[in-house]
Parts: C-alpha cells; structure tokens; sequence
C-alpha cells in the first residue's frame, strides 16, 4: 500500500487547492479560495461544470484517468472535492501523490449508509434502527425487528431522496427490493421526527474544531427548499448537536468541512440521519451571516490554515432556487436577499439553480 | 463617429461581462459577477494579473490592440473597466462594438484633474480653489489667487499621492513644475480638512441611484489605510454627501459604480476632492457589511440589472493590507476579521496586497 500524502505546512497564498468536482460547491469553494489568495484548480469530467467558469486551473477528464489525475495532482499543493461519491480508487491514487483532504477513511464510510449507520452507532450516537438488506429474506427478519413504515434505501449513490422508497408491509418492501434489482440495501426505521437540523462542522490538521450553530431545515419532494438559523433547538440540544459532530470527527481523524444531518425526535432526541463529507446545502447561510463561510472554512483546513471563528453575526434564512424559479432571475435581484446563481444551463425540474439568503439582526436560540 | 452601443435589455445569467483590467478590483468584480451567475472575460495587458486567476475567459493583449480589443468584445454581452486610466480611444473602440459602461465621458472627465474639477464647479458643488498650470507663468497668478499651501498635482493619471507635490511658496512651485517636465498640471488649494470621506454610489440603467452610507478614511503615506463606517458626518451631512453623488451622477448619465472622494471642512462643508468612475478601496466593507457589495452593485448596474439594496446591517472597519505586511497571512488568518489576498506574488512596499474587515452592530451615524 503506497503511503498518503499529508502537508507538512500550510499552502501558502499563491499555491493552488484542487478540487475533484465541478458543481456549485465547487464553484463556491473555488470563490472561496480565491479570497484568500489561494488559486485552485477544478478536475471534472463535465466541460459546461459550473465552476470551470470561476478558475483559471481545469482540467477535464474522466475520474478514473490516471493520467489526467496525475497532472492534477502535480498541478496543485493539496487536493480536496466538492462531492462524497469520488470512486475510492480515484481519492487512493491522488492521496498517493499530493495531500488529499478529507481522507480515504471518511469518504468511503459515508459513501455507504449501512457502514455510516454502524460507524455512528459504534460512537454510542443514536440512529433510526437499522439492518442491512442483501437478500429477500432479510426483508422479513427486519421487518420484525424494525416496524413499518420504513424506508429501504440504496446503501450508495443515494441523494436528494433518489435511491429510496417508503415502506408500509413487507409486500412492498419485497416490490421495492426488486425494483432496486439487487444492489445492497438498508432498511431505515421510519422516524416521526419533529423537524429536521443539520450541524456544519470543522475540524483542521492541528484537531481544533469549529462548528456553526445548527440550521432547522425543511425539504420539498425529498430536497432541501429552507434552512433557518436559529432553529427551535435549545441551548443544550445546539451543544449536543455539536458535541455529536465533534466525535465524528475525531472518529474520522476529519480534516474539512462536514456536515450531520439529524433528525430531532419529537421527545427531544437527535438522531443521526446522514453524514455528509463536505460542505452543505444548508450552510449556505454561512456565506453572508459569517465572518468565515463554510467554503471558506473547508479551503481553510484542506490547506492546513487555522480554522475561522464561526460565530454567525446575524440570524440567516436560505431559501434553495429550484428548477424552473431560475427564470425568474430578474424578479428574484430585486427581493432584498442576497442572491446566488450557479452558472448552470438548463434549469431541469428541481436542479439546484441557486439560492437566496435574507438576514436578520442576531438573535440568541 | 461611431454610433456607441447601447444594452437593450438585462444581459441573463450565462450571459458574459468584459472587464478591462486585471487587478484586485477586476478580480473583486469578476467574483461577484460570478456569484449572479454571469460569466466574466477579463481583459489585461499583463500576465500576472490577478482577476485572471478567478475567471475562466482572458484576453492578454496590449490595450490598444485593436485585433485583441475587437475579439474581446464579441465574446462580451457588455463591457466595463476596473480602473480610470483605460486609453480614450481604448473606450471608444469597444464603444462601438459592444455596450461599455460607464460611458466614455464619465472616463474622460474623471481622467484630467483640472476637467474634472470644471465640471463639478459648474455643478454647483464645493471643491477646494484650483487654477490650471501650463507654464510657469501662470504660478504665481495662481498662487495669488488660491494661496499656499497649495498642491501642485499632474492632471492626469495621478493615484496614490502619485504625481503630487505640497509646495509652501512660489519657489517650491517653480522647482515642482520643473520636476514634472512640462506635463498639465493643476493646483489646488490646500484644505484643512477634519477629516475624509468617501460616497460610493451607483446609477442603473434606468436611472434609479443608490448610495451606501459614507465611510471615513484615513491614509498613510497618501495610500488609504483604513476605512470606517458610520463616519463622524451627521445624518444631514450624510444626506448631502449622497445628494452630491447623485448630482454627479445624473451630470454624466452614469450607468455604474462611482465614488466621490470628499474633504469634510471644520466648518462642516463638503468640498469634492476626486470622482473616481469605479468601485473604490473605501468600499470593500459593503463585501461583509451589506447584502449587495460594491462589486455586485456595479456587475448589476453595467448588465443592466435593478440596482441593489445599499443599506448596511453592520457597522464595519476596513484595513488594507500593505506591502510586507501580507507576509504576516497567518496571523492575520486569525484575527476574527474577514480577510481578502488579492493573489499578488511580489510585496511591494505600499502595494495593496488584501485587507480586513471588522463588523460590529448596526448604530445609526
């Protein structure tokens, strides 16, 4: 096994981050990175990759391109990505050329949701009761043990409610198990949460962690529509929620960005829905409400720089624009909010075109 | 002449704005162009420049390279400039071939400081007393007329406190207009100004102007060093001072992000020091202080969209980051302020490297 990489100091202003994905997180991190006089270079197998357009380093390629990945790699100090389903093989092959950051570990337990579900009850944190589901007969044993409803999902690739089907008896869990064709599954406990929340988190190449206070998210047709800081947290549950993301992180060894998606049980419990190995959707808010963003935080620790504080200065509500809201473009730059659009084309029903943040003066949780 | 283009309609997100210079306002401007979705193609005679950095279309070529110039506009929707000094002819060529705001006579004013102060005398505006100087005869009519101390200055590209000298008799005059060789030259009085104060203010295409409230600023060595606001100008002086932009403004038929740089007399006057036809150092705080920064509001007004809201939701404190002192990165990555590196490689004494920003609560003025 080819030892890893790691940075021995931080990228000093002038060097360059790459970054393998194209997306819109990668465009805001790239603008991040920027702002702090870091250049970056962005590796996508996609030529329209929205963040091509904000970075004079790309390169455009397959993710399995060894060739191309090794001229990334000597094209930049250190290498992070904008999205957790990076082949492992591909996140190996860099981290033996040029520090990769989060790690392989990370990456490749949150890629897959019965290795995540273990990992996170193996901390003592509270999930959804769980099994995994390799063949029909598992169905019935964890129909047992778990109830209905419940949701049977892909154990990878899943996003944005895609992979997953609600379950309401074990014949449509049986229906659902052959529509999945045989991938591996896991079934989920039904959660009748009260509402949803997220912690964005940080850990850098020193340990130090920093966390935002949790946003309470809300989600149209499985995707993320609002997030809204404060959310009806307490006091305690905020420390709890990022006392939960704290050792997820030290369990990682983390270096970047994360990011927790809890379910808050309506007796108060938080349970750990997702982990996510980057930056996130519901930190957006960070960009205007914070002195660091969560982008700019992620650039921060990947490039071996202290964390920034992240205490928010006001309180935040970002609004996603989906699909066809994006035409409306010109409507939305006179609503008072700050307004973000990715560079995208072709506004598909529910792609994530861009988003709107409003603030307002701080207020305690 | 050429009849000069003319924007019909909003350039839509996709759509690409050119900008003419390369340097940390470009690269300030291309950034936030990026954030509503436009595209930038940055246009710049040198290689090094730092807006190249961040964005995915360039052109490096002379500034009058009327082949480059000519290629360059028909990849741009509009055109605009991140410095006051773009060659005339420079202006007018793109003029032709694409819209370019702020119009060619806003930058030719702007450009000469005797012009520029005619101009704003002939709006009814204060200014410190000034006489034009061609030849060393007119010296001494001159400083008859103004007095000394006075400020010998060349009408044309001075920045910086580049291209000026004090002079406390007709002596010191002759010796300073010999030193400058013979190019215009202007001198002013000398104000004994409280202090200085900047209104950086925006007119949209059809119209419509706002002003962010007026920072305070000091300088060291003639290079900005700090600027704060609220300022200590009252709520009626603030009024004035946007009222003076706003007459400014509509005198040019303006479409874009001006400044106007003012001497705040002890008597209270407002007296116009500068116009400078772009975004300005004094304004980099409406990045952290407001929900549509300087930038933003400038890529809105030369795309031809509304005009953003102006107000601040906090106080706030700008510091430039000069020279060697960018060297310090580290430390000032920890400081609790938002931190801007403009990506330059050699500290130059007295080179705007970056700068902080400080917020605090929102107080009126």
């Amino acid at each position: 096994m080819t030892a890893f990489k790691t940075l021995s100091a931080p990228v000093a202003p002038g060097g360059t981050i790459g970054i393998l994905g194209g997306g819109q997180l990668g465009r805001m991190l790239a603008m991040a990175a920027a702002r702090l006089g870091l250049r970056t270079h962005i590796y996508s197998d996609t030529e329209k990759a929205p963040a091509f357009q904000v970075s004079a380093g790309r390169s455009l390629a397959a993710y399995d391109d060894e060739a191309a990945l090794a001229e990334f790699a000597r094209a930049c100090d250190a290498v992070t990505f904008e999205f957790e389903n990076v082949p492992g093989q591909t996140a190996a092959f860099l981290a033996g050329l040029v520090p990769v950051n989060p790690g392989p570990r990370a990456l490749a337990i949150s890629q897959e949701r019965y290795e995540e579900k273990r990992f996170v009850a193996g901390l003592g944190l509270k999930t959804a009761p769980f099994a995994a589901i390799d063949s029909r007969d598992d169905i019935a044993k964890a129909i047992k043990a778990i109830g209905c409803p419940a949701v049977l999902k892909t154990r990878r690739m899943g996003y944005d409610g895609k992979g997953q089907a609600t379950i309401r008896n074990a014949k449509e869990a049986m229906e659902a198990f052959d529509r999945f064709q045989g991938v591996p599954l896991i079934l989920e406990g039904f959660v009748d949460f009260a509402f949803e929340a997220s912690v964005i988190a940080a850990r850098g190449l020193d340990g130090s962690f920093a966390a935002y206070d949790p946003p309470g998210n809300e989600h149209e047709n499985h995707i993320l529509r609002r997030s809204t800081v404060p959310c009806a947290l307490s006091e305690s549950q905020c420390a709890d929620a990022k006392g939960i993301a704290r050792a997820i992180g030290e369990a990682f060894g983390y270096v970047g960005v994360f990011t927790v998606e809890l379910f808050v049980a309506r007796d108060g419990a938080l349970l750990v829905n997702e982990i996510a190995p980057r930056v996130h959707n519901s930190g957006h808010w960070t960009l205007e409400a914070c002195m660091v963003s969560q982008f700019e935080q992620h650039m921060r620790a990947v490039a071996g720089w202290p964390l920034g504080d992240p205490a928010r200065h006001s309180n935040a509500v970002m609004e996603n624009i989906l699909g066809a809201e994006a035409h409306d473009w010109l409507r939305l730059a006179q609503n008072g909010s700050a307004l973000h659009l990715y560079g995208k084309g072709e506004a598909r029903p529910g792609r994530k075109m861009g988003h709107l943040t409003r603030l307002r003066p701080l207020t305690k949780d």
